[in-house]
Parts: C-alpha cells; structure tokens; sequence
C-alpha cells in the first residue's frame, strides 16, 4: 500500500462533506468521486475513450462476475484488467459478496465463506475470503473489497450482529491473506455493513476500524429502504469512520443521493443506475429523469440537458437519440448512456469546486 | 450538379480497374469506394468519429427507412441528414426501391409508382418517381438515387424487358423533377437493371445513358444469382458505361467481390456485410471469416487480424474481444464492425495505390 495515499484538500464549513485527492499506482482521483460501473470489464456500450471523455477517474468491476467471465486465468495472461480492457486510470473491484447473495439460487454460508452456484450454468464453486483477495490480486485492480455478508433490509438485529461479526472475522483473513502475498499494488478497503440498526452499523465499524485499512466503505444500503431510512443511517455510519479515510457508499446512486450523501461525508460512490437507465431511455436533466421517447422531442434541435458539456450533448440533438432509440440503434444507449455519467461526474465535481472554492 | 465532378487519375495496365476521386459539396470522395451502411442515419454501433477513423470518405443511408422513420419533416428541421446525425462527409441515399420490393409483403406497382404498406405499422403510402426524389431532397444526401425496379433473380426475360423499361421512365421522370426543383448540391445516378439477361442489361444501359446522368449503377445483382453468374454480368455491364461515370455496384459485397469487381471496372460499393457480421461474431481476416466465438481465442492475445491498424485491432486482443462477445456486450459488436468496416476500406485502398503506382 506504499503506492497509495489519501489526503484531504479541505473540509466544508457549511456541511460534512471534503475535497480530496485519492493517489493510486494508476493514477490520482479527485474525491468526491462517481465510479462508473463496468461489471463485466466494459462500461456498457462505452469505449474507454468515451468513459475519458465525461471525465471518470476511476470504474469499478465485479470480482464475482468476472471470475466466472473470462476466468482469472484470462484476465492474468492478458496481463491484468487495466492492460485486457484497455483501461489504464484506477480500477475498484467489488467482491462480488453482494452477487453471490443477490444472485445465487442456491448459496450456504458456512464460517469458511461461501458456497454458490453460477448464474450462468449452476457450476458450484467457494468463494472463502482468501480466494477472493486471491482472484482480485489476478484481476489486478488498484482497489479491492473483502469478501462480506450483506443482508436483506427486513433482517432482524440478532441475525444483523451475527452477520456483521462474520464479516469482520472475514476482513481480518482477508487483510491477512493481502498481507501475506501482496505487493502493495493493491489497497484493501473494509466493508460496514449492520444492516438497518445504528447499534449494528456502529459495532461493526469499531471491529472493522481496529484493523485500520486504507478505506472505508458503508455496504448494506440502498437495498430497498428508501432514502428516508438511508441518509440517517449514511450519516450516522459515516460519523464512526475517522477523517483521514476514504469513505465508499456502495450502490449509491441518484443525483439526489450523491448531492446528500457528499454533504454527509461520502467520499466515493458507484451506482448502474446511469447505464441502467440509458438502455431503457431515461436520461438525467436539472428537472429531474426525462424519458426520451416522449412524443414532443420528436422535433427537439436542442440537447438532452442545456447546460451539459458531454460528447452526447455536444454534438446530438434530442431528435436524434428518440430517432435512435425508437429504432433500437445502439447508438441511442450509448450516447444516453455518456450522458448520464457525464451528469453525475458533472455533479459530484461542481459540488467538490464548490468546496475547495468555500 | 456544378458542385460534382469525377476524375480518373489512373487506369490500370493489368484490368479494367481506374483510381479516381469523386468531388462532391462536402468533400472528396478516392474512388474505388466501398461505403459503409447507416440505414437509418447511424452506422450501426458507432459513432461518427469511428466511421471516420476506418478512412470512409463516405457512407450510405436508406430513403425507405428514413422517410418512415424519423420521417422527412424532422429530417428536414434539423437540417438536414448531416447534420442530424453529425457525419460531414458525403452521404449517398439509396431510392428504397429494393426495400419496396424486398420488404413489402402488400405492394402494387403501377406506371406512377409503388404502392406499398410500410413493414413497421402497415400504413399505406405511394412512392413515386417525383415523391423519392422530393424526399432525398429533404434529407439531403450528396448522392441520389431514382425509384427502379429491382426484380427477382429468376424473373424471365420478357418481365424483365417491360421492367427495366419502366426503371428507365423512372429515371427520366427523375431527372426532370430534380431538373425543374434541385439546387446543384445533389448528383443523381441512374440503376441499371436488366436482370440475368445481357441483352436486357444492354438495353437498359443504353437508355439510361441517354440521359446522361451523372453516375451509373447496377441494380438487381447479388440477388441470390452467385459469383459465377453475377461477376459476367458485371464485366459485361460495366463494358457499356462510359468511361468517364462514376460506376456503382449496388449492395455488394464480399472481400472477394470487391477485388474482383474493382477489377472489372467497378469504382464504388456498399454493403450491410461488415456490420452484419459482426453482429454475429464474424470478422474478416487474410486467411477468411473467423468467428470470434472460436475457443481456441480464450487466451489469445493478438488482435483480429496482425496485419489490420483499425481501432479494434491497434487496441484490444482477440480474447477481450471473445469476451465481450459472450457476454453481450455491445462494445464487442462495435469493435468487430470497426474492424471489418476498416478491413474492406484497406482492402479497396490497397488495389487503389496498386493502381496508382503501377
């Protein structure tokens, strides 16, 4: 973790949130930071110039589903992620713990770790903490996650405090596994999780800030609560986790939640949503989500969003993505889907000016 | 038609084959050609930027699709086809005569016109000669092309006669509407037909040539008939074309015919083939069509084709590529259609310097 650093620029005098400057052996990201998402080691319908251009210093990809696609054994003789995607900024891989229990039919979590079945063929398969650090170190990302337990929203506070022990007992095999074989390539975050209950969220803080990784990511959220329910608890998560930090919400989100969410504190974020919403024609604009197919864009000259500087914007009109996505033109997805993640990027980096302009 | 010329620079020793350049309002064209397919205003899974990068000079889009969708009328408030799909290189509208024949399951043709019944709702329409000129008129490509009739591979010899007969009233009908309305910024060609007959291909070429347009296609090949039988034809019909008119072979074709046919005279092509196929997994090489599905390609690191300086090739590895394809994603059609796009566009360049430096 010597090629890694993390420093705060400066702290808002109006709320909680920072600006800061994540280094990685692949490069500085400023923080507060939107992730684009690459699950499969491709932004959906983006080449990594495209993702350049709205400006990502970061994407994130899935342990779980590239080790069942391409296998590790690809991504290690194609000489890693960054080199076989042709993507050289900074790379996060999620563990693939939120797959493994979203995904799976048939799971048994055992002390040991996980037992699965492929989504794709049923093929079984043990996911225990080492194995994923080990699978993360063949993927090759700057940043990784361990293995962890997240847990439905209506689970219930035993259940939430066994679960959040099992996974701290995981971070620590995980960090000693790293420990073990790393080459300081690699910087291993913890993951908070102690579903809905401030009590669990605080218990299973204090285990995991006792083994002082490099971040801090807040798993277990946005999995049906609402925002309501989440910002609370983002707050309150976010207050256990010392300055000096990095902090990750994960899966979070709207513009609404990352605007909230920076002022809480938040330093990092990664959501599908703007890929997600592109392939089925919704686009973000200052007034809110807009659906493309609307009949009265049918003659529109102007872009999606007025004050947009994105490769979509720049240079198409919004009758000319409705004419693409009535047609089913991939195009259509692909300059919808730029436009989106430009928006958040856009977002999170005029509230970070804003802070370093206080 | 002041703002069009066409200048042979060279005519091979060794066949019948001519290195010239196409001058149209928005920009030069080095003919022998082959132009990639934009149907519906985009070039299937790229961008303008990648169109560029594989050195097209120009593209094709369709009449029949685009006055169905998004229409004429949008078409024409935004400017216009280049600048509604922000391509600024020449742009070539084929009359949608084959799609009237080839995709109408209720059509009627009269002396005036085709009556047909659109594919995507059922909605009756008339295509006359005058109305696809009015409606290239409104899209606004450099090249136009006039209603004709593209007949069946086994029609005999006798239909064929009356038809292309009616293709070259037509024709004439054309030119003297876009006579009596154009405004010099568009060049219309005629399509000589005539079916599998060289009686019937002479003369239809002979009455075409009456009108002394400004560039001649041949229609109604690769119907089905073969390259045994079609390759002739083409000698035989291309034989009958003045020297100095820009030669077009309709909807062709393969590596192999564009070799040949450049040879036999031929200066500009377009086909669906390198974007169809990719959309399948197959991509062009020296040594034939692959199909990227191949498992032999898990772990290999070398682009499509060692010797291709396409965008795909100069970056990614047949196993990234491999990849994409299982998965899904689009980025693996669109890199494939990169290729083969590019691949057909060295092809014809390489035969183009030959010729020029022999």
């Amino acid at each position: 973790m010597n090629n890694f650093s993390f420093k705060i620029l400066k702290k808002s005098k109006k709320h909680k949130g920072r600006a800061g400057i994540l280094t990685t052996p692949h490069g500085d990201i400023k923080t507060p930071v939107f992730m684009p998402v690459g699950t499969l080691a491709s932004v959906k319908g983006l080449t990594p110039e495209m993702v350049l251009d709205t400006n990502a210093d970061i994407i994130l990809a899935n342990t779980y589903h590239l080790f069942l696609r391409p296998g590790t054994e690809v991504l290690e003789q194609l000489g890693g992620i960054h080199s076989f995607m042709n993507w050289h900024k900074p790379i996060l891989t999620d563990s693939g713990g939120f797959q493994v229990f979203s995904l799976g039919n048939l799971r048994k979590i055992t002390e040991n770790g996980v037992i699965f079945n492929s989504h794709l063929n049923g093929d079984k398969f043990e996911f225990t903490p080492e194995r994923v650090i080990e699978i993360q170190q063949k993927i090759g990302a700057d940043i990784i996650m361990p293995l962890d337990e997240c847990l439905p929203a209506e689970t219930n506070i035993d259940k939430t405090y066994k679960s959040l022990e099992l996974t701290t007992r995981w971070a620590k095999r995980s960090q000693e596994y790293l420990n073990n074989t790393g080459r300081h390539s690699q910087a291993l975050f913890a993951i908070i999780q102690g579903g809905m209950f401030p009590e669990c969220r605080k218990e299973s803080a204090e285990q995991l800030l006792d083994l002082n990784l490099f971040g801090y990511a807040i798993g277990g959220l946005s999995v049906g609560e609402g925002p309501e329910k989440m910002y609370p608890l983002v707050e309150y998560t976010t207050g256990l986790i010392p300055e000096d930090k990095p902090r990750y919400l994960m899966g979070v989100g709207t513009p609404e939640d990352l605007t909230t969410c920076i002022k809480l504190g938040i330093d990092m974020f990664d959501c599908v949503l703007p890929t997600r919403l592109a392939r089925h024609g919704a686009f973000f604009t200052d007034q809110g989500r807009k659906s493309i197919k609307r009949p009265e864009y049918e003659f529109e000259k102007g872009p999606l969003e007025e004050n947009c500087d994105c490769y979509a914007c720049r240079n198409y009109s919004k009758a000319y993505i409705r004419h693409l996505w009535r047609n089913q033109e991939m195009l259509g997805m692909t300059l919808m889907s730029i436009h989106n993640i430009k928006y958040l990027i856009n977002l999170v980096t005029i509230i970070r000016n804003n802070i370093l302009e206080e």
